[in-house]
């Protein structure tokens, strides 16, 4: 923190900020200028409110410096992070030089729909299924999600493709169950700032892919892993997907410079989701395309065998021919940046 | 929804736009313009997601007509909802001429500190209190509320002083608490797309304090209203508390122009917090003045005893003297609009 | 600025760090934290870009501390400006207890509109006429004012009403002759980084209506009042008009809380457009009342004497009787903050 | 346009909205739904205003349909534009499969700097110089470049180096003398609405370059090139260069879905400007990659012979060195889209 003091504060003023301060059990480093004094403080702040001290005659403003987080941060563990998931199949790796890819329908809907979608992605070389049995919805009378028997559902595909699966949790009751039936726990972009979610994922015992809120800063999104990581869970993954903003062309403005922006500030892998980032289905390729040049751990897409028929976000779903496409360019893309996908 | 079909699409498309909306089981309407044709959409669209048409030939774009809720909605209920707290000292309402202040400390930390804000908030003419018991923190590492302590504290402050509680929940457990010692129950603004939490409140039989969160737009908000009078709860405040934009002046931009927004599209009453709404003490006082000339119908401020010692959120709680002023302000204000403060 | 650190940054990295800022002239100012190290700048740092030190080893980032403006600064001049326009009937002043209203058509159509308008706005109380006559419009294909016909109309019901004519130049050419015929000088939102256009309005001897970009920060729009200022013209007017975000029941966001900002930041009168702020007829007078509550110096209103046939901008002008109780109510309300309207 | 009528309007209501419509020259299609009627609008309507529709009785809401730009839509031309630049090395061309990268410093500072700048470049492969000689700065007390002695500079740098140049117009003045020294005119992003501009930039004979405004729309920014357009001067390019939104960890928030959405809507091609898109060096090589691999047309790079003494903008520009290294990752990427750099 530091404390600017406005260009006409006294030096009584100047001294009764420090006092203020020092009365914390802190300590404050006055720096006279030519034009004003800042007060420089360190000691350990978590304790105090210091936003107060704005309110101090003479004072003009209060400027936050250090980072809030610890245990997410680079400076706290400065190599990557590779979550690694099992599945029938052998381990996939995220992180590192690994791209995942996680590819399948918006919601689970049927066994045949959700098979369908789960053979076509793995044939084009995913080897994580995504597909939601709890579905977060804007309006009460959407479809909501097919619960335990979506799970269910999830698990079957599992075994037949040897897929991991990934899929979200939008409570505590329904995350004990993903936590059972799944491999990686979803927790949803409007869930994000739900601490009391967040700490129970903390406490369970599978990886957790943690999406950006929708107008979440990046300091914002690593605190809320901190969340996770501080119950004792290390294992997260973040995504981007999207955070509104005035542009009006997609439903969400895709924000790719996160990507390094994190990765410079955190040791955790960060995936992106251009299918909710854009909303639109024609532009889910090229933002894929621009997600690994940019860098990022990995991808999350929907999929859906007849896209024109899904129950929730068919806008945003591709068919699997599209998809197909996709996975060829990623890869060779992957490849000028020296990393493998899957 | 209305389907705009290209300049040169061609009849054929046309028909096969048609027909595939007749497929859903609805009416689709041809409206053959100078340069391209639009086709209107009746019926009910609740089971499908028509923005799959948008992929089919000849389609240019897919545009949502009707407003998706229903029992929030001016056209279900055209009058004001007028809510009743019942408290110690007698009901205070909120609603048509109905302007009401809820006021108090951010958390509640200790009994003194409490008991202190509340007899000065009930001094100043203010009869609910608030007080967090339990604080989403973006930060595990800050206070996070006394919790069930928190709620006996203010379930005394409530018979000493004569108040109504208006307190946070922030999950399942907690609101069967807060249900139990508090008056109304309050959903934090992180917590508005928490369905599972709203469909808990919607079950409840104390009135509900819904804040918009920080991105969402006056539909979602009347969405997320719209999962509590669903589960059979109409007793709904909505609270604009800020969103969030590239402007930095302030913590939060409060928009004020979703005051008659709201109360155009709906019939529940809509209360202002300047306190998250700016973040900045120096502003709550302006902003209190400016959401009743507007038309809100409450107030819900941070006042603290000793607003630089605050435990949370002290840059923005303003000290019991403020308050007084603030108070006769607002009343002289709510006079010119021909209402009256609780 | 202030460069902070990275925690495990060396002495040696620190000291180049201020061997760096010195190399410009400037003084370093470490201050050793307990986890990290960081260093002030003091002297005249206008010349260089301090940023660069952001790329040196060891640096986690650079915070700019001291604000940019001067002449514009409360620093600088304490008491608040007050602006008098001289008008046929006397002259009208703006700042301090003074709140203007400034009302009229959005464009300048007839002769007989503009008269028409001119009449009933007088006559409920206005004494300054707005009215475009060059337009900035998004189409080329839109109507875009009738130029200098357009201003002798203006200068004509200057002399027949006794108001004073506030109206926007669009490019040197445009405001040689604002300057001619008007009493107010309108920069408008698109034009408000237009710094040719700012320093050639900076050289003029009439005042200036400074309307905020549609997504400038509170320092930007200073910053922009500070290129008229230092060309010598010092009377000044900002004006908040809405800014742009995702929120979508408004054209614009009004952002009232800047009143109070601008306000403790510069010594400069603000205004506010509810029209443009709103787009929205039916909200027009709610957020007036708000915003002369909030403190605002003016409010600039689009009236028209038939909205619903007028040429621009017809959704969100009112009608003469509308404008009528707004005049009405926003007296009533400037009382309580013991000021006066016109 | 559509207008939809409220649940509960008369019969006599929808036939007034009728005949409004029909007042003005344009033809009224009602379409009865379950629910509610809407009224759909053929004919010229760029003539009159119809939001003022919205005000009738019975109106619920006005919802625009058809697109207003028409020179620069695809159905006014389907084939991609490609644009011809000549340099004193040859044609460099824009669009098609033609990526281009125009590089240089942000500012002309002194003949020595563009020389080592325009050498570094050239050298890595871009023939197209960058290089402001009029710059738009935020402060009055900013470098502003160097003026025509800059052009100057620009002119023997293109002969020495046979580089095209490109560089930026700030207004009538500015720009007839770009259009004399420069290949390419820029446009800003803070003068994307300065209409006077774009009709003088639509009168040049050079080919321009026009940036996205910083809280422009997609239509927007396409009515800005409509207007060059009109003007008679086909040779338009459009350029992202990141928006602002409350995201804080780069300058502005890099939106490059905008790219594959302005080639649906558009045949003119578009750039993406990294480093102003970010602000920040270290992510400007990620985010070019980003850029091509989305589907760009093409880059805009500050690179300075030495940045950290850059006189404006050093924290964005890349060395040399970082440049090479971006040409060779960009053209790897560019032959998995089929498309070749330069």
């Amino acid at each position: 923190m530091l404390v600017v003091m406005q260009a006409n504060a006294t030096e009584e003023q100047v001294r009764a900020v420090c006092e203020r301060i020092e009365s914390f059990g802190l300590r404050a480093h006055p720096i006279p200028g030519a034009v004003r004094t800042a007060i420089g403080i360190t000691g350990n702040k978590d304790a105090v409110d210091l936003g107060t001290l704005e309110s101090l005659a003479g004072v003009a403003e209060c400027i936050p410096v250090s980072k809030p987080y610890k245990l997410v941060g680079r400076e706290m563990k400065p190599e990557d992070t590779v979550i690694t998931i099992p599945t029938p199949a052998g381990d996939v790796k995220v992180g590192g030089v690994h791209v995942a890819v996680i590819a399948g329908p918006c919601a689970v809907e049927t066994r045949e729909q959700t098979f369908a979608a789960a053979e076509r992605v793995r044939a084009a070389g995913a080897r994580l299924l995504r597909g939601g049995a709890y579905k977060p919805r804007t309006s009460p009378y959407s479809f909501q999600g097919l619960g335990l028997d979506g799970l269910k559902i999830l698990a079957e595909a599992r075994e037949t493709y040897g897929v991991g699966i990934v899929t979200e949790a939008v409570d505590n009751d329904s995350l004990d169950l993903v936590e059972e039936y799944a491999d990686v726990i979803q927790i949803g972009a409007r869930n994000m700032q739900n601490f009391s979610l967040l700490k129970r994922a903390g406490r369970a015992r599978k990886p957790v892919l943690l999406k950006r809120g929708m107008s979440a800063t990046l300091d914002e999104l690593l605190m809320a892993a901190e969340y996770i990581l501080s119950e004792g869970n290390y294992q997260v993954m973040l995504c981007e997907r999207g955070v509104r903003t005035f542009s009006d062309h997609t439903r969400n403005t895709l924000d790719l410079s996160v990507v390094p922006a994190a990765q410079r500030a955190s040791h955790l892998p960060i995936l992106v989701d251009p299918s909710h980032g854009t909303g639109r289905r024609q532009k889910v390729r090229a933002l894929s395309r621009a997600a690994v040049a940019v860098g990022a751990d990995g991808l999350i897409i929907e999929v859906h065998h007849d896209p024109d028929r899904a129950l929730s976000d068919g806008m945003q779903s591709i068919a699997p021919e599209e998809f197909q496409l996709l996975m060829t360019e990623v890869k060779e893309i992957a490849r000028v940046l020296d990393r493998t996908v899957n």
